[in-house]
């Protein structure tokens, strides 16, 4: 499997995921007559991201993590969003980021040696452990906060929301 | 990259952290002079999972997806966990069972066509399909909600328990 496989079509499927999320979550807001903006300060805890950073969080994973496995320079986000609408925006602008890869570009990915600030001194991973182990479950956890959130506070997500269209054959 | 490398060192990686995770809920539930198996029933929502089943879940989907990848039956659970002490074992049980696999066993495993009862009639996923679309967002996300519902009742997990020890090379 070419890591490109393994990233590019299921970061975007996610970041789609997220967005529906979004409508269903402005549909509860108007049934209810609240503004679906007061949702992005809800948190589960007290010192966990609240909703707004965690959708800014599962975008910047995405981003990094393919910058990271194919040695490119991601796009700057300044974190400057405020609104639903804002939110909306930065994932199509990483969807858009996403569609500028190839296959080709993940050649030699699985191997790369990746090093970053806060890793131990002197350390490094392999892109497909990189991928594995550490971005693959951070991409998962900020996306499966941010579905926990709206679900704790109401919006009508579901299994199926959470994985979305998967890619069916004939038998 | 063959499946077993995308399979079977990560789902054991994150049964033993969700092991830790539960030693911390333990030594939480000590310090504060409550039953820990309280928690096995609380939940995000009415309408999800509580933390009993998320556990359960998180084994099962660890389990199915290395049976179905590789064409192999899997052991029987049969859901009678009531304690901390029970899930343990469960865990304990399933990183036995992907002990069993070696790589070879994985080969051919991302093209072998899955079909399951609740798949649309006539439709099947490729092995590749099926994990990177539907079982590795499966497994973290039953994750993410126990760790979500341990967090929100104030055990001390954080992003590093999530994440785990992960593999370093020398650079």
């Amino acid at each position: 499997m070419n890591l490109y496989a393994a990233t590019i079509p299921q970061f975007k499927r996610i970041l789609q995921n997220v967005e529906r999320w979004l409508d269903k979550t402005t549909a509860y807001a108007e049934s209810k007559k609240f503004d679906p903006n007061t949702l992005l300060t809800a948190r589960l805890a007290p010192d966990m991201f609240p909703l707004l950073r965690q959708i800014q969080s599962t975008c910047d994973q995405c981003k990094l993590t393919v910058a990271r496995l194919t040695a490119k320079d991601p796009p700057k986000h300044p974190d400057t969003e405020q609104t639903i609408d804002e939110l909306r925006k930065r994932l199509h602008s990483v969807i858009a980021y996403l569609d500028t890869f190839t296959p080709a570009d993940f050649d030699g990915a699985a191997e790369r040696l990746i090093t970053l600030p806060f890793f131990p001194e002197g350390k490094a991973m392999t892109g497909a452990d990189y991928l594995v182990e550490r971005q693959i479950p951070n991409v998962y956890f900020h996306t499966s906060m941010l579905y926990a959130i709206l679900r704790h506070n109401g919006v009508d997500v579901g299994k199926a929301d959470f994985i979305g269209q998967v890619t069916y054959k004939d038998k």
